[in-house]
């Protein structure tokens, strides 16, 4: 994916239809979280098994694409509004998930799971 | 960005760690919710005003940098466990918008953004 | 509970403050989902069965607590702060699910809870 | 409200029509997320003004009611399922707002409202 073509895309997109009036970093917080609502509506009231099954249906599938690919696009805005790098935000939460977790300790325990810790 | 590069480093990531087990699609859903609550937790007192200076802050910068690292990693640990290609997902949603909101129509009326239509 | 008091209380609170201004309607809907991430965030990682069993740990239901009752001081302050009146809002609410789903054909199937329906 | 009538009212809706097995903690942490999401949905694009002057529209109040009472739903189900007062929570939870916001610190200042603080 190349996520700086997509950037300006989505950019032209919203300049092309006066958009960008309301895609304040307020705003695209809130359609973000509020797409992040649909994704879970899909599964809630799913069994784990259940859940795993709906790689079964297409058209089950289709509804979760269309929430991953509203949420990517409501990030990839709010990233651009705000002048943020994704690739560099996600690179250096990597390395500090790497030094937080080595994998000697966090292998075979769920420390970082329980939330009493 | 190489989405599957980074889609492969985030799978050792957890495999290496025996997290898959966590890594359910429910689950992933709730993490990934849950971080954009988070980030709606930056934005939710501020004016708008307030919302777009947050560019000047260093350090409120980072802690939108963090948690949108953070969304977009269980975006694509979610992807990765239900083998749906972000890549694919976010162009057939973006030539659906292109046909639902034409330009001619969609320019200076926010018909998209009335909760009544 | 007497809401009518609580709804009171809680306006006074934030009048005391000064809070009213940062009690707009899009603020409380945010503050009230960043909350409900909260209360997710307790839950992701567990399976159902660790989530049943959160009733066994004061300190982890303590947590649990804590965000219900954020959870529901947004939610009456937003209430307040449109004129809504939650008592009607839930008997009219219910009432329509009761047409909605009759015992005798929601009873022992899951359609309401088909993602496909 | 009778808060402890209408939970009676609400674990017998559910129990009649079997479904307290999808009633379970996690999944109803989901569905209130979830109905978070839509309230948002119901904000996201408005200005502040737009969001005060929904009170005018009966039909866009009607929307709010809704989302508010879905919330409130699984809020007081999700209570009863794991053995909490709605009614204590909150009370617990006020006096301690009361003690670490007292008027005179808070009042005329943001303090709790900066995300750098």
């Amino acid at each position: 994916m190349d996520m700086a073509a997509l950037q300006n895309r989505l950019r032209e997109f919203a300049q092309a239809r006066d958009w960008e009036q309301f895609h304040t970093p307020k705003n695209l917080a809130m359609a973000l979280a509020a797409e992040a609502g649909e994704l879970l509506e899909i599964f809630q009231w799913l069994t784990d098994q259940q859940a795993r099954a709906i790689i079964e249906s297409e058209a089950d599938l289709q509804l979760v694409r269309d929430e991953l690919a509203d949420i990517l696009i409501y990030l990839i805005r709010l990233a651009d509004v705000l002048g943020i790098s994704l690739e560099d935000a996600v690179e250096a939460k990597l390395q500090r998930n790497e030094r937080r977790y080595p994998v000697e300790l966090a292998r075979g325990n769920a420390t970082k799971y329980n939330p009493r810790s």
